[in-house]
Formats: C-alpha cells, structure tokens, sequence
C-alpha cells in the first residue's frame, strides 16, 4: 500500500493536531461500533474480559468496507461544521450498514429516531444487537437508516441516485461514495456522465468519493488495478477532475482527506459562484476524490495463517469462529481493544466530547438532513383543472386523438405552473417526443450542459426534461428526485422499462419499508408513463414488442403497486391527475400515441376511473331489451386502448348481426380491481365483481399483455371457469395494426366468433355469422401480404351504437 | 463537420485511385439499396420516373445510421479480402437493417440464403418490397440477417457481444460498431472494460468503432458533444488507442477510413504476434476507430426550409410525404439517382464488377462467416458421467449436502475435458465463490488481464471462469460465445436476474425467430443457475430476496423457456446434465448453495427429472395403508429446495400425528409440466395432471417463488378449485431460514394446519393437532426474538419415515 498523497503538496497544513487527534478518535469510535455491531450481543464496552456468550450466534455483516466509510463520514462532518453546508451523502457501498449506523448513532440522530437506541451504554448494545439480527435491522443502509435515500443492497445506481438528489436543489452538496465493485456495473458507469446534465445554476453540487479498497467479493476490482495514470484519464475523460488520496496510515490519511475535502469544496464553491454570478457558461469539470484504501483497514492483518487486511478475505466477516475458536476470540478483543475504547466512551456509553468535536448540529448532521426524508419538504404539485385538456366527445368512438399527445399539454401546464418552484421534471430515454409529450418544450427545455449547435432545438441549461439513452440513468435520477421530495414521471417505450425491472425492485421495496416507519414522511409516487406499445410496433417490429413489465410490477408489494391502461386520452388525463397527486406509489400506466378513438367526455372519465373498473351501458345491449329487463348472455370485457377498440368494433358487429343477444361491455382501467378485495387495496369485493363479470355467463376478456395475467389475478373469482381471456401472445413482428391483433387472435372478428362458441342455443344464423367472420379474417390475410395495409373496413370503422 | 482527418498522416498512400473508385462504387451502391428498401415497392432500378405507385404505402426504416454503417461494411470488405480475414461483424446500430440488408445482398449471401432475393432486378425488387412490410422483415438487424449474431433493436449489447464472441477464437477478427446513442447506454458503457479479460493468446481481437453521427433519435449524443481531447481521455482510460477518422467528403472519408483500418489491423497483428510469441505479458492498449460522419450522411440536405443532413431529422425516414407530395417524390428521385445507380447496376440488377471488387469471397464474407451461425460450428460438450459426481444417498433426508458445490464438481470435470477445445465457460457477477462453484478453479482460472498482486488467488489471462461484477457483461458476453458455437453456464444469486431481464428477453426473441430459420443451425442454450435465492438471504435481507426471474421467463415464447427447481444435489446434477445437453433453450435452474438434504439417489433424481413431475412414493402414506389402497385426503406438492424441506417435514408430522390421513407427497423440478400441453411442449395431458394431483382432493403446494404463479400455470386444470399455494409473499428480511418461511406462511406447522383446514371430517383430534401445531409457531416467534436461532426441533430435525 503506498503512504498517503494527496494533490495538493501541503494543502493539509490547515489541519492543527488538537483537531487531527479528534478526527482520529471520532474514526476510531465509528470503527469500533462497527466491529460492534457484527460481533457483540453483550458487553459492548468490553467491561469485562470477552466471551463468548457475548457474541452473536450468527456473525454476519460486511467489514471490508467499513473503515473506508467512516473516514468519509468523518470528515463530511469536519466540512459540514467548518462551512456549514447543507450535505447529503449517498453510501453505495450500502453493504457496510454498520459505518453508517455507527454514524448516525454517534452524531445522535439514531437515538433521536429510536428512543430505545441512544447514545448510552443500553442504546450501544440495542445497536450491536439488532444489527442483522432476527427483527432486527438489515445489514445494508436502508430506508430505517436515518439520513439514507439509498439502499445500498443492489449495486449500480448510487451516483444516479446522487445526481438525481442534486437536481434543482442548487444549495445542496451530496457526496457519493462509490466502491470499486459497483463501479463495474453498467449503470454506475453510465452514471459518470450525468455531470453533462447538471447545471450549476439550478442544481446543486455532486461530490463523486470513488473508494477504491481493491477487492470485491472474490475478485479484485478493476479500476484499482489500472494503472493510476490510465485511471486518472479515464474519469478526466468522464468530465472531472480527479483529486487523489491514497495511504494506510490513519493520520497521514485523515491529513489528505482534510486538505482533499477542502480543495474540492473549495473548487465547487467556486464552479457555482462563477456560474451564478454570469462569469462562465462552460461547462465546469467538476471535482472528485479517488480515495485509495485498504479493504478491512484496521481489522485483523492475518488470521490462520492467510492475508486478510487489505485482501478480499477482508469483504464480510474476517474472525468468523469466534464463538468456537479461543484464538479468534482473543484476536477479536485485541481488535476492538486497538480502537482504545476506554478513550472514546465513558462507563456510560457516552462518546467522549472529542469524539463529537467534528459532529455538526441539529438538521445539519448526515444523519438529520431533511432532504433525506423528502417527504419533509414534499409541496402538493400544481395539477391544473383537466378541463383545460379534456378533448370534446359527443359521441364515442368518431373522433381520434394522439392520448399522449394531450396528456403532454397537461403535463406542459405541470411544467409552467412549476417553474418557479422547480421541483417537476420528466424523465425520458431519448423519447419524449416520439413519446408525443413535445408540448413541454413550450414550458422548459431539455437539460444539457455539452456542446450546442445552432441546429439544436429545446437544449437547455436550465431544461426540466431530463433526455439520455439510459433506461437506468432515468430511472436513477428520478429515484433519487422523488426521495428527497420532488414530483416526476418517466415516460419509456413499454418493452423498454424492463430494462429497470431491477431497480423498481429496490424502489419498491423502500417504498414498502418506508411506509411502515412513522418517521419517514411520504414521499411522491415514481410514475411511469409506458408507451409506443406492443401493439404499434409498426415497423420496430418483435424486439419493441413486451407487455411484460405490468407482470413484473404486480408481483410486488400490494401497498405499493399500482397498474393503469386508460383507453383514451380523457381517461388517462383523470388518471395521470391522479397518480401526479398520489404518494408512495409506483404507479404504471399504458396509453397509446398512435391516434385512437375518445371513448369518454371528462365527467365520464372521471367517473369510470374513480371505479377503475365498470360497465360501459352505451357500448352493449343490455338497455336495448326494451320490454324487460334481460341478464346478458355475454360479457365482453377489455383493458388497454387497443382491445377496447377490437372490443368495440366486436359489440358493433354483435348488435348488426345478433341484435337479438344481449351483450355487456366493461372497461378495465385499474388492473388491481381483478384482485381480491383482501389481496389489494383496490381489489374488488366478490360481490362487486360477481356484480360486474356475473357468475355464470361467459366473459370474453381483451387485455393489452399476456393473457394469463388476467387468470392470476381473477383465479379466485366464482366466475373464473367463464373467462376466456384474449391477449398478446408474442406473435407478429413489424407489420400493420390491424395484423398485430389478428395474428394474436385479439381481432373483433375473432371476438365475435368467441362469443359465439360460448354462448349456447345461439342456433344456424350464429353460425352463419361465425362463418362471416372467419371470411373477413381470410381476405385480410390475403389482402395484407398483397398491399401492406389494413381492410378499409377497418381502417374506416367507427362506432355506429 | 470537420474534413476527414486521421491520426496518421499519409498513411492512405496505398489507396489507388481504382481502388478507391472501386470502394466509393461499393459504398454508393449499398447507399442505393439502403434508401431503395425504405421507398421503393417497385421500379427498383429507377428504369422510369418515379410514381407516387412505385412507394411504399408505409414509409418504415432508420436512414440516419445507415451511410456510416455501409461505409465500415465497405472497408471491412476490403480488409478482409486484402488480408484473408476471418472476421465478424457486430452492428450496434441494428436499426440501420437496410445497410446491413444491402450489404448482405451485394455479397451474395443473401441471395445464397433466400434464392427469391438474389443479385438480380426481381431480387432487388423483392429486397426492397420486404423491408419492414407486412410478411416480410423487421427494419433491425434481426435473426433472419446473414452474418448477423446481434439484434439491433434493443440498444446496449453489441460490444459484449463482441467480446464474447471473441473468446477463445483466436483466429478471429470481431469489429463491433458502437452508435453514439447506444454508447449512453449502462451495458455499453461498462462494456468498454471487457478488454481487461481478453487473452491476446488465447481469444480474438475486437475492433470497436465508435461511430459518432451526433444524434440519436431527437437529441444531440454525449460523447459526440465532447472536445475531441475529452473523448479521447475517456477512451485511453477505457484502456485503448483511439483512432480518429472524421469528415463528410467521400473520397476523402474513403481514404483516411482505408488508412487507418490498416493501421488499427496491424497493431491488432503486433500485439497477437507479441502475446503469442511471449515476448510481452503486459496488457495491450488494443486499437479502435472513432468515426464522425454526417446524420444521414448523402441524404436530402434540407427538406420543407428544415436542415436534415447531419441532423437528428436524418434519424428515420427524412422525406415523409412522397406518396402525396409531388417535391418529396422528385427530392426523392434526384436523391437515388445522385448515387449513379446506371453506373453501379446493369439493365439486369447485376452489380458492376467494380462495385464488387472489395468484396471477398466464400466464408470469408462477413454474410457468410460460420461463426455467425454458430451451430454450425458446434460441439457436442463432453460432460462426464454423473456417477462420478453424485452423492449417495442410503436413506432420504439424512445428510446434507451443497447442492452447487456438488454441481461445481461437475462443472469442474466440463471445464477438464474441454481444457484443450476451449469452448465452455462460466460466467458470474463476483459470485462464482460464493455460489459454491469453487471446485472450477482446479481446472482453469478467472480470466483477468489486469494487474495482479502475490495475495490473489486464481486469477489467470487464460482463466475460463468469467467474474465482473456487472450482470450485464455476463450475460452479454456468454450470449455472444453462445451465438457464435460455444457452451455456457451463468450463476448469480437469484433477486439479481432481473437486471438481465430485457436482455434475456432480446436473446429469447432471437432464439424463437431463429429455430424457425432452416438456415440457421442450433446453439447451445443459454443456462442460469440462480442461487443464493429468496429464501436463504440470512444477511442481505429483503433486498436480496426477489424469485421473480422465474415469473418472466415462463412469459415468454413456450418452445425456448424451461424452468428447473432440482431439490436436492443429485436432481441438480440431472437438470444440469440435461440443460448443457440442449439446443436453442433458455433454461433457469434455481437451486441452493446452503447445506440441503439429498433426497434421491442418482437414479432416483435421473427418473424423477425425466418426468419432470412425480409422487414421492415414500414420503406419502398411500402406500402405507396396508389392507386395501385408499385414494389420498390429501396432496402435498412442492418445488424448490426450501419448500421441498418443509413440504417433507409436513408430510413427517402428519404421518406421526394423524397416522390415518391418507396424504401423497408430489415433487416438482420442471416447472413447465404444471401447463397444458397445447401451452407447452412439456406440459402435461389433463389426464397425467389428474392422475397426479387428483381432481377433487385438496392439493397444498410449497412453492418457491410467487404462489400465483402456480395458479398462472394450472388455472386450467379440473382439479384448480382444490389448488391451495403458499410461497414467498415478500415477508421477512434479516433472519433464519425457519423465520423466513414462517414469516410467508410456508412452514411445515402452517402446511399441516392447512391440511388440517381443507381436508373434511376429521374430527377432533385433528382440531388438537392443528392447536399444537400453532403453538409451535407461536413459540417460534417469541425465542426468535430473543436467541436469533431457530428451535432445535427445527434444526435438528431429518426424515424419519
């Protein structure tokens, strides 16, 4: 390990040694706790001679990290105090749980979320217990970690997280610490160039801390294994300015970091008042640290025989027979004995006064900082009245209309009505305006720091669209937007959002967390708008065809999840009203861009998406049986813009050539209606649904995605074995509209034929009319291979009811 | 736009001006054929002025990347002949289909692999009419490409799949070009890294370009809005040699183009020379090519008063309304007959022989490399007799064993036997240690080219075993060896699958379109081993816990997806065999790394897999009903490891506490028998199933993941009704492996209690079994919580029946 450099020759000279020696004991005493943490169940101020019932049964915990940690963490409070800066930290190192738990403890805030944890000798011992102990904490930072809005679990999205934190929050520091394993991942490494859309107007300040400990897992790592030349052009090459740290010997370290921290305050500060002030609209090459230490610093140099400090057998758990081994657990005091913890605490538990020497007060601490709990600062969003969207219907199924396209100018209203307060921004993979939202372009301009042509249009420094090929890069940053207590959403191309069904994963899962803890103040849902879907891939084709990510996001935690398929532009206006407003949710909805038919006025939409689910009269033939009241022999039912319109086009046909049968149209808007009542907040009851899809008649179901989608979530209904359910079923690849939902059998034809199968006693004219059908099925394929287009009876439909 | 420059002066001396002519001809020739595809229907060869008739009616296709495209198509041609390359090409840039299409078409591999689209004018006529047309092709790079292994429709893979297709093929040339676009993507970000595990021995040589044309779909591109010194950092610190060709005039282009793919090749040459003749082991900054030409370079300059040329509205199709504007048909017109298409194509639709002069001849043509149709390259793998292998088991559930770790033993004897052919490799993100596959390292080491210190362990440049911690170059790379006629197998723990999700989706989507090529011959599977699964996250927590992956995969297309759940070491070492025997499948094997019990021996598991399904004739009590058989009260099923143990335990207390209930005890490893058999091409007759589970008994299934899955996949069944599932309902985090599945419900005291509750008339002694059964659970909850273990009843318990 080479000794400690830093940059700046003599920088640290700021440093007195009163000061040194504090930040040194305040290391130590985070380290400590640690090492605490994954070993003790009792005796946490070793008060007497170790053993081992006072060792947990279970060792589990993540040292390698750890030490590398708490040296930030030590000397972000250093700086925070000395300049009293509004700072945040985001740990992507997240496994070391115990570095951050030992900070939040010692700068109080720990205790001050839960009172039966202070900072005493009782509260020590709660905090080694519980740690990674049955009902007891996670080993990771989490959402119970105060001052986190990063689980650090999954890896690869802490510096997306980080800029997302910084966005339009222009007097914020947020430091991010990121380990040489995560920078492996993609999405950490697409991250780097994030510093491309941050302005130093209206954003604040990013602190990349890349610790480089040298090992993974199993594995060294590869950034500490370049060449530090080679590693040095990489992140200049990344737009930064790299300021290295690198030592094993703790004071010449904290001597570095000091004199580091302060250069690259120093040269943030200035980026930021060069900018504000109208003095430079280049864009700044920001700072970073590149802090080279060793794995497990500190902890046992060798145990059995092997390298452990500084190797990957430093990554988890370095003593691991201590309950068994006498020898590990001699070597177990004698490493917690070398942080003098008779020096750092009183009998009490009581960190000593120099211990807390760099510990900044109140709000100001990592552990305190509201924008950490986001929902703290969380102000409703400005949603104009829809009546200024709404599109006019006198009569369904005439008019056509782009529904992404109008929920753009309610979104464009979103934006302008936000403009001062800047805290709404929309999140798109290079799609927002094939994804028809161009009318937020007349609101703000798309963020982008880089180069500029006069060709250009909508770039903007100060743009709230956020536009990057990335999927997680959008993902991350409106994660990390909405977590300290801002309002977005992301619109993808649906096949696409499967690109982040890992990171919704994690979101989700804070989300759930969350939830359950008071203190935690509800933050803004994360919604997706998905679009440019399945079924109008006219010419991308097989690869741009996925309904899938509705599955994956209904697999999850009820409390949290929340799918929506408005199949017009009125109805996804009522329902993006709703999920803007909404809190703690991850809410999907599916709408087309493609022109499709309004089917609803405002007050209509309203209505049917307060219900999420209900019978649309006007559509069927119930009503028609003018003499009596008649039970429906069918029920055709349909959820997505596009089934509803095959739906439809298939009541259409029914009532010109069976007008005699009685047919019940119902839309599905809210998927989770299908569940059970006790299985989702919005499931409905048995009797709503038996109500709805009756019990015994047959139920012909158009859905947008996987058909059995619909059986997982109605299998408990007393009319499942009635169900028969129409949907995509990966077949057709680049070819017209009207083939997609023919060669998926989701075609109004093949609906009409449906329900003739099902209902009995329809007797020789049904069949007549199957055969009609069938006969328009075959000249369309015909047709379609001869022309590349639709039947014209198609493309002309509209609704006659 | 810059004049074309490259870095090295002079070096286009060799370039005649016939051979320049000749590779201009070439390049406007596929120019030609590139826009032909995306107009024209008829009148191919321009042999009368163009009619609104002779468009398409749909105007479909990606111009913007395609001039660059078949510009590096040209000079690779010419390289290859010039050098008797055998090479491939990956085009990142998939959605420039025409290029790749019109460069297929005048190699004749083409017309070779589809008789009716041959060198001629009805064949050029069909190759236009196809493109993105109803029945014909999709507008990407797809399956049905010659020479193609890579899709171009999902953006972020093409330079892991160029790495993994040069692994271990040391004769071959890959170039990989990388869009500006995809190059902000995660995937390709980290993949720029892969060159810290390419062997200049042992593997190929990928030749990345960088192709910047500035735009992507509405937006500028990051790195083409670098300083040219920032860009270039950035690729030293990715561990290259940058090359840079820029410019718009052809000739110019041509030349610097020619002039510096020699210098790229012959450094390429050098550095093999050096490895191979051991006069360096020092890793090789490999060569790349950075290209800058125009946006739909060649295309209209300026449409209705708006720049195209060179801009984002070069993206798709850049004149829109040619059917029905009379100035877009003649900007059309004057567009194709700029490439001089009398010159390049006789009256016939044959190529002048100068335009074909670059192109090489036979395999050599990158349409026609076998290594892109892999199977036709591909070798049985030797996987060894499993005896040597298996554990033995004199009596079920009495020893423990590590499932993976006796897997591992396998793997290392495939690793063995194919240490000379060298086409089998195991990928992992970090975690090939962990899951228990160390065995592996007796046979090869971790590829790793990188430094490397006295305390590492393993790491070899020539290691077969994969470890990056990026999820994404696993599966990226092992697709690229697979497509190219090798053997795989990728580990991770089991929550994490689902960062490949759309990866595996594009690789399946590959799989379905090309079994059903004729020309295309079978590859190798691509297998998952997930472990490290839900159920066992004992320190990670809930962030780790996600069995998911599995719920996706049985969305997809049925003739590519298997799902294993082997319950034991030695039905894992079946599975295994099994799927590295297999063709054209994605198989999932989920299995645990902890200690499990084994429950069949080999040929028990043999037979147990090769039904897929079955009673476990010993475990239940049918048979124990001495007098006369009695149809079982009742079904216990189970999959998966975990529920298998608890599903067992169960039938154990029930057989000593109710000893006159009749129970059944049904193990599931192959999870696709549970659907029709019309669904699947392994799913069961409906009389198998209701011989299996019976149609009117209650059936209580132990199931690893998501319960409704099981309903997902048995809704059809008669016996559904009776179906009870109990499986992970995300619950639990930090704790014992018996607290997590009481915490889902999945215990062996809740699965008597739920027979108890379903079977009828057992009277009252059942009703104090179940109480007894609940107060367990109860005093589970409380010594939890204050040991952190689980009841000794519990651990110690086995199979005593």
């Amino acid at each position: 390990m080479r000794k400690a450099t830093t940059t700046t020759a003599g920088a640290s000279a700021g440093l007195t040694e009163t000061e040194l020696a504090a930040l040194d004991a305040h290391w130590r005493a985070a380290n400590y706790l640690a090492v605490g943490q994954i070993y003790l169940m009792a005796n946490p101020l070793l008060q007497e001679p170790l053993a081992p019932e006072h060792i947990k049964p279970r060792l589990l915990g993540h040292w390698g990290t750890s030490p590398g940690l708490n040296l930030v963490h030590t000397h972000l409070n250093r700086v925070i105090k000395a300049r009293d800066l509004d700072a945040l930290c985001v740990w992507g190192p997240g496994h070391g749980g115990p570095a951050v738990l030992a900070n939040s403890w010692l700068d109080g805030t720990y205790g001050e979320t839960y009172p039966d944890v202070g900072r005493d000798r009782a509260g020590m011992e709660r905090l080694f217990r519980q740690f990674s102990f049955p009902g007891g904490v996670p080993s990771h930072v989490a959402p119970e970690t105060p001052g986190s809005i990063h689980e650090g679990g999954e890896l690869g999205y802490s510096l997306a997280h980080a800029y997302g934190a910084a966005l339009d929050n222009p007097g914020l520091l947020v430091a991010c610490v990121i380990g040489d394993g995560e920078a492996e991942t993609g999405p950490l490494a697409a991250s780097w160039h994030s510093n491309k859309f941050l302005d130093p107007v209206h954003d604040g300040a990013v602190l990349p801390i890349l610790h480089l400990n040298g090992y993974k897992i199993a594995n060294p790592t590869v950034l500490a294994r370049l060449p530090e030349s080679e590693l040095d052009s990489l992140l200049r090459g990344y737009g930064h300015e790299p300021l290295h740290v690198t030592g094993d010997e703790p004071l010449a370290v904290h001597r570095a970091m000091a004199a580091t921290m302060d250069r690259a305050l120093d040269r943030i500060a200035q980026i930021q008042r060069d900018a504000r002030e109208g003095r430079t609209t280049d864009r700044p090459y920001w700072p970073m640290i590149v802090l080279r230490t060793p794995k497990g610093w500190t902890g046992p140099h060798e145990v059995d025989g092997l390298p452990v400090e500084g190797t990957w057998r430093a990554h988890q758990v370095p003593l691991s027979g201590v309950r068994d081994n006498p020898e590990h657990l001699r070597m177990l005091q004698a490493w917690l004995r070398s942080y003098r913890p008779e020096e750092l605490f009183d009998a009490m538990g009581t960190p000593d006064p120099a211990v807390l020497d760099c510990v900044p007060a109140g709000a100001r601490r990592l552990g305190a900082n509201p924008h950490a709990n986001g929902g703290l600062l969380l102000r409703d969003l400005p949603v104009p009245p829809l009546e200024r969207h709404a599109v006019r219907v006198d009569k369904p199924g005439t008019i056509l209309h782009e529904p992404t396209r109008v929920l753009g100018s309610l979104l464009e209203s979103v934006m302008e009505a936000t403009s001062g307060r800047r805290d709404f921004r929309v999140f798109g993979a290079d799609e927002t305006a094939s994804n028809r939202l161009e009318a937020l372009y007349e609101a703000t301009g798309k963020a982008w720091q880089a180069e500029t042509l006069d060709t250009d249009e909508h770039l903007a420094p100060d743009g709230r669209v956020m536009e990057v090929l990335s999927e997680h890069l959008c993902q991350g940053w409106l994660e990390g937007y909405l977590l300290t207590g801002r309002h977005g959403l992301f619109s993808s191309y649906e096949a696409f959002a499967h690109i982040v069904d890992s990171m919704v994963n994690q979101h989700i899962k804070w989300l759930r967390t969350s939830r359950r803890l008071d203190w935690r103040r509800p933050i803004a849902s994360l919604n997706y708008l998905l679009t440019s879907h399945v079924w109008r891939q006219d010419h991308n084709g097989f690869s741009h065809q996925d309904p899938g990510f509705v599955d994956h996001i209904l697999n999850k935690s009820p409390e949290v999840v929340r799918v929506y398929l408005p199949p017009d532009a009125n109805t996804l206006l009522s329902v993006a009203d709703h999920v803007l407003r909404s809190r703690d949710y991850v809410n999907v909805i599916v709408a087309g861009k493609q022109p499709g038919f309004d089917w609803l006025t405002l007050d209509e939409a309203r209505a049917h998406c307060a219900r999420g689910a209900g019978v649309w009269q006007w559509a069927g033939t119930e009503s028609a049986s003018k003499t009596r009241y008649r039970e429906p022999d069918a029920v055709l039912a349909c959820a997505g813009d596009v089934p509803t319109l095959e739906t439809l086009a298939a009541a259409d046909l029914l009532r010109r050539y069976l007008p005699e049968l009685v047919v019940r149209v119902i839309n599905v808007v809210d998927m989770a209606r299908l569940l059970p009542h006790d299985e989702h907040p919005h499931g409905m009851t048995d009797s709503e649904y038996d109500a709805l899809f009756t019990t015994d008649k047959p139920v012909i179901f158009a859905y947008h995605g996987y058909p059995w989608l619909i059986h997982r979530l109605a299998y408990r209904r007393r009319g499942h074995v009635n169900l028969h359910v129409r949907g995509y079923r990966e077949e057709g690849t680049t070819t017209t509209p009207f083939d997609m939902v023919v060669r998926n059998d989701l075609d109004r034809y093949r609906l009409v034929m449906d329900v003739i199968d099902r209902v009995p006693g329809l007797g020789v004219r049904a069949v007549a009319v199957r055969q009609t059908m069938a006969d328009v099925r075959a000249r369309h394929h015909t047709w379609i291979r001869e022309h590349g287009t639709d039947l014209s009876e198609v493309v002309d439909w509209t609704w006659t009811g």
